[in-house]
């Protein structure tokens, strides 16, 4: 039980900007493709650009990524591209996920 | 690449009660052990008793849990008990959880 509650008091203190689901969703999406157009990521996820926009803001506050305009003939994107400390950020809350859902033994 | 998506597309819309990583540790503790008083918890996660006693009543809310008053010679505690449909819940958020998990295929 000390080592399960340990890591449980590790889930509390977990952090923040990656507790969310949806930003969490976005991150491992970014961490398996690097870099992804803002259509992209809504699609992939199906959310509204505002939704996606707002997380996104917090994911860039947080220095997890970082956003680029793309100039197209049509028109310009934007290139979201996950940035080495958002990726470490991200390997750290899933390990300290792993563990807390381990805990339970299953 | 399509299961990946659409594990991540479950994670985003994810139960936001248990989405909350206190209230998860608080569910993930009370699913070993079933019942637990107040001050257990509060110790057992490191949490204040305004903080412990906020996520409680969300969790009291969305029916996951009940609290019950035990008489004892000393002074009343405060017994928390996980409900079935609180269970039920938790085990579905863990498995979207893992599903999200895996898709980064570690």
């Amino acid at each position: 039980m000390g080592g399960a509650e340990k890591a449980l008091r590790e889930l509390v203190r977990s952090n923040p900007v990656l507790a969310n689901p949806t930003r969490l969703a976005i991150m491992l999406l970014l961490a398996m493709r690097r870099k992804m157009y803002f259509s992209e990521l809504q699609k992939a996820l199906d959310l509204t650009p505002g939704n996606l926009g707002s997380h996104l803001r917090k994911l860039e506050e947080a220095g997890y990524i970082r956003t680029k305009k793309v100039l197209t003939r049509i028109r310009p994107l934007t290139l979201v591209i996950l940035e080495a400390e958002g990726e470490i950020a991200l390997y750290r809350h899933l390990d300290s996920l792993r563990k807390a859902l381990r805990s339970l033994g299953a």
